[in-house]
């Protein structure tokens, strides 16, 4: 399940720093499946040559408005005119664990509402449907224009926050504003917005994860990750006349498919020094840091079966990041690819230097990147741990922040907030804060103390700000007393401070608030060096080498993913590995014989009860060339026609190199195949009243 | 602590491959005090000249008859003539854990013995004194002479073999050979070895590693990192007449530093290409592997105080591999150094490409190294997990296998034998199978579950060994299973299926042995095809480049650590740390001030008791800049004249890159002072028996 976004799978409090910033796509030949394309630049041709299919406006529209976004981190679709949305088991995971109690574990159980009225509220979630895509790039170049860096930096944010309140001011819709090619373009999109949103039926871990970690990013792979949400608009199943029907016998090798749906970051763009920054320095510390996380989660599931319940899905979470981040690290370490990229990056300079007005427009880019990151690497520690909140870990601690910080920033004209507290971003910022969310306290307590301790180790135990934190306590005392005090579980007093505002916040005693009240100036100074000498600097780089490779290239190229809509197109296809093809599709017969009877090997209860009624010829999921990233979860797959043949879940391990670059020959989505999500709602799980909902044809 | 050779911190089965095998030293200016010299070419003439110590052979040959070997993994320094040998508290930890029990924790206690009927033997200790040096180059030449990669790589292990055992049978001495700059020199080094070693003294552990792991390989360092043992011939204290005197006053800044002692292993002459593999493969995967095996066990240790006596020296353990790994792999990142490593290599290959006759003869070997890591790189992981034991952990697992493998192999000629059971070899294989160490069963199952998890893994669910080992049973299953069978705790029993040979051991239901029995063929397979077509060629390239460097550069530099004896020469010395000078020495009354009384920053409470006896000036620890690395764990640290002026037990955080070159700026060995030791015995500990047996000098 690589396809969550990595913001999903592995939360911090802020988004991860804007280093993955700057742009140079390969110019290379058009490749059969390569791109994640926007709509609004889609390459008809290209894919009319690609693939055979005629893809026009028509199809565009439909497949836009029967594709939503899951605003956790993932995609999904609309599967009938009653806003039944289908996504991914794993992206539904957050919702399982929230509607589980001591009693019942609904992500051993599995759950299917009898009827609406059993259909149960995800707390926090919302879906966003893209409507409309407005250009404004001109308007980003005035406000900019003939500023330095800092000023430009902050002159382009105020810019994007005053046009997304104008644009909501202006029409019903929500407005959130897009930088496509890293400064090359900006765009609004407005989106419907659903804030009820309902869990309809996940079946059980074991067969949405079967395989675990182990098959995680591998194929052949029998896993059936869906899940249905429905997503309600007065209390009532929200009206969605744009819904994709489902094909029931699915894609054949070689046909067409086009994953619809919103990849969450790439970083195809950056330059060679950005790539070795993130080889050197971020990835070998996520690894080391959560390979640790990991160890204490699955040591502390072992204690009781309620710790295993909360923690059970956020270890495939780690587990997930972690192999993403192994096989990323390896990537960057492959000499054969990062050859290719220094070549590619070596000739559009060499055209800029051989043309004395681009050399003079663009030519400085890069060493302005690596005199970016030269700042950057004398923070970054302080910035990770404190202002990106790696060392105060958990969904309390994060309350806690969001409460001191966003009541001071909403005090501010919206211009000059920080974009995460902006006009436009405040209702999901309260829906998330005021959510009735449970807190796990055992699993609070183990990821606060952890990271705590993370924090000394990493910026040491003389660090100011870990000596004001800890003082003469451990992490562990620490955390148990600040956990012990705090009432931030409780929604109605995090209303009550939100509410309350500035003053509230100040005047509280609650101790989580202290401690965020206490690191805040810190933080913050640490976002403000980092706002004007390292993102300053690097948009304005990227900004220079978007137009170069514009200006050299043309426009023919996509953009790096950025958590929008896209379109990629390929082909039901298998690959070679290691001198042996790969098949495309596997089938339900073979998970009977793989399943060991033991985790992560293990058929539920109703998969083994099942197994006489069941077609086990029945195609289960299925490999195509398709170029995804996390983000696409839940993805639909659909045909030349704009029927559904599949639902995208993950990709194959050489999938993970495609943050950096597309390997056509290797790279290739995992999906789960039409037939295999209609066989086990009929068979398994005798799921009529959705059967009857859908619009299957043939 | 990281002078202690990896392998004894985190054991493996067997010791690691050899791709740490090949030769480039710099042929750069003699520096200040870099290098590991052997006695037998120690650069006299140069060591005047930097540090103006005159040292002769008389001064040699007293500190190598003064200077033991801890076969385990360290070093110590005689301090008296009755045995009594001065090494690091974390040299000693297996025998402190293995002497503790349920209800006496001589971690957190200490330990005194006040007589020496009181002193306890460490299970499977052994202490080996340098006694003579016989150089054996021209006989290896000989055995190899004209043969291919695979058969003079088996030739050169059978006459290493043979001279061995003929050099064992010619006197009263144990005998083992040494490899020097990868191929260059051959030597017996002759010992005298100690089987009976017990515990004399050992400070609490909360002083002897004061700040764990945040302050580890950190200076200013506030550590009483010392321990005493007692090497016993016939039942009474051995005589030793070359002891140490120790300089109450220690040296001062400037002042001479010699350290005396048995480094371990250093990387400094291996190709860019070797490098670049530890860095794109082995480094990242110990740090995976092993940080989320800290995890387990910190998470573990919390669930009992008898699982944190199990584990709390052994998450020091890994905890230190993993800041060295972490170290490591971020200086073979560091773009400057590695193209200085580059450059030197470019220089040395262009000299020789110069010269048809040097180009002829050596001139392939690089690109030998190129196509044997190559055959590495397709069984890299098999190997590691087979045949190193990554996938096997624990002592119990450790005992089976050597116990199949080493029956087996005992049965064969000596000099056809792998060299780990060579007839020379099987005393101290002996020594540690038999040992009356006590076996902790939850330590092991933690151990064994979680590597067979990782087995399963790295290579994947579908391996066949994978699948052989563990069926349809979960890691947690086989693992409880596995040890509720072995009966191989009981030292009684190793002895029975030893003694009753590869007939007993075939014959033996023991799942853990049947377990080992099953694995072996493959195992063995991986080994032969890793020893002829990756060990093989890279001996031979390795030889042609050291032979090379004689040829061009001559014989005035040092080999890479064999985990023989070494002398590195330097002086007392801060360094400039961010601008700011780092004073070279501490004194007691810091370490008062930065306790908080919570773990790692907690001083036992014989020290809160002593705190008015002690003089608070007193120097703790410090700092110079000679030239160590694992191993060198309890090396003394002496004068000009002779005298121990303090024990090394660390470096600074800059030491660590020390594995692949020496920055004489900023890489620092961290020391106990002299002064340090004399104080805590006297108002501390009250040791006046070891005052007294000391001979102690103003």
């Amino acid at each position: 399940m690589p396809t969550i976004a990595s913001r999903g799978t592995l939360p911090t409090r802020k988004l991860a720093p804007v280093l993955v910033a700057l742009a140079l796509v390969l110019p290379s030949a058009a490749r059969a499946a390569e791109g994640m394309w926007t709509l609004h630049d889609f390459p008809a041709a290209a894919v009319k040559e690609a693939v055979g299919a005629d893809i026009g406006a028509a199809w565009l529209d439909r497949v836009q408005r029967a594709t939503v976004r899951l605003d956790g981190g993932c995609t999904g679709s609309f599967a009938s005119p009653q806003g039944l949305v289908l996504t991914n088991n794993h992206c539904t995971w957050g919702c399982i664990r929230d509607l589980s109690t001591d009693e019942r574990n609904l992500s051993e159980e599995g759950f299917f509402a009898p009827s609406f009225e059993d259909e149960a509220v995800c707390p926090g979630a919302r879906v966003s449907v893209l409507e409309e895509m407005e250009e404004i790039t001109e308007a980003i170049r005035g406000a900019t224009a003939g500023k330095s860096d800092a000023a430009a930096n902050e002159a382009r944010k105020a810019a994007l926050s005053r046009l997304e309140s104008e644009c909501e001011e202006a029409g019903e819709l929500s407005c959130e504003s897009v930088d496509l090619y890293h400064g090359g373009q900006y765009y609004l999109y407005k989106y419907r917005r659903y804030d009820d949103v309902r869990l309809v039926f996940a079946p059980e871990l074991p067969i949405a994860a079967f395989g675990g970690d182990p098959d995680n990013f591998n194929f052949p792979r029998w896993d059936l990750d869906m899940s249905f949400l429905r997503v309600y608009e007065d209390g009532k199943p929200a009206a969605t006349p744009d819904f994709l029907p489902w094909k029931a016998a699915g894609a054949e090798i070689g046909e067409a498919t086009f994953v619809v749906g919103h990849p969450g970051s790439t970083d195809r763009l950056l330059t060679v020094a950005q790539l070795e920054e993130l080889r050197a320095s971020y990835l070998p510390q996520r690894l080391i840091v959560y390979s640790e996380l990991r160890g204490r989660m699955l040591q502390w599931a072992a204690t009781s079966d309620e710790a295993a319940r909360q923690v059970q899905q956020r270890i495939l979470g780690v587990e997930n990041g972690i192999k993403v981040w192994k096989n990323r690290l390896a990537s960057l370490m492959d000499p054969e690819q990062m050859a290719r990229k220094e070549a590619a990056e070596r000739a559009l300079r060499a055209t800029l230097a051989a043309d004395p007005q681009l050399a003079a427009a663009y030519g400085s880019a890069w060493s302005d990147v690596e005199a970016a990151l030269a700042v950057w690497a004398t923070m970054a520690e302080r910035y990770r741990f404190i202002e990106d909140g790696l060392g105060f870990q958990g969904t309390l601690t994060d309350w806690a922040w969001t409460l001191v910080r966003g009541t001071r920033e909403r005090e501010k004209p919206n211009e000059e907030r920080l974009r995460e507290f902006r006009e436009t971003a405040l209702p999901r910022v309260e829906q998330r804060l005021l959510a009735a969310s449970p807190v796990h306290v055992g699993y609070e307590t183990l990821r606060l103390a952890f990271s705590l301790d993370k924090l000394r180790e990493w910026l040491g135990p003389d660090d100011p700000v870990v000596q004001s934190v800890l003082g003469r306590q451990s992490p562990e005392e620490l955390t148990a007393e600040l956990l012990a005090g705090t009432r931030l579980a409780d929604p109605a007093f995090r209303r009550e401070l939100w509410e309350g505002g500035v003053e509230a916040v100040e005047a509280s005693g609650d101790p989580l608030i202290a401690l965020a009240r206490e690191v805040e100036p810190v933080a913050l100074a640490l976002r403000k060096r980092f706002d004007d000498e390292v993102e300053a600097p690097l948009a304005q780089a990227s900004e220079k080498i978007a137009k170069a490779r514009f200006a050299v290239y043309g426009k023919g190229t996509y953009p790096d993913a950025t958590f929008t809509l896209r379109v990629s197109y390929g082909a039901v296809r298998g690959w070679s590995e290691r001198g042996e093809e790969v098949h495309p599709f596997t089938h339900f017969g073979r998970a009977f014989e793989r399943a060991t009877g033991k985790d992560p090997f293990r058929l539920p209860a109703s998969w083994l009860a099942a197994r006489d009624a069941l077609d086990l010829d029945t195609r289960f999921n299925f490999a195509s060339d398709n170029d995804i990233i996390g983000g696409n979860s839940g993805s639909p797959v659909v045909d030349a026609e704009g029927r559904l043949v599949g639902v995208a879940f993950d990709g194959n391990i050489h999938s993970i190199a495609g943050a950096y670059w597309f390997d056509e020959t290797k790279n290739r989505t995992v999906s789960v195949h039409v037939a295999a999500m209609l066989e086990a709602l009929r068979a398994v799980y005798g799921a009529d009243r959705l059967l009857d909902e859908l619009q299957v044809v043939p």
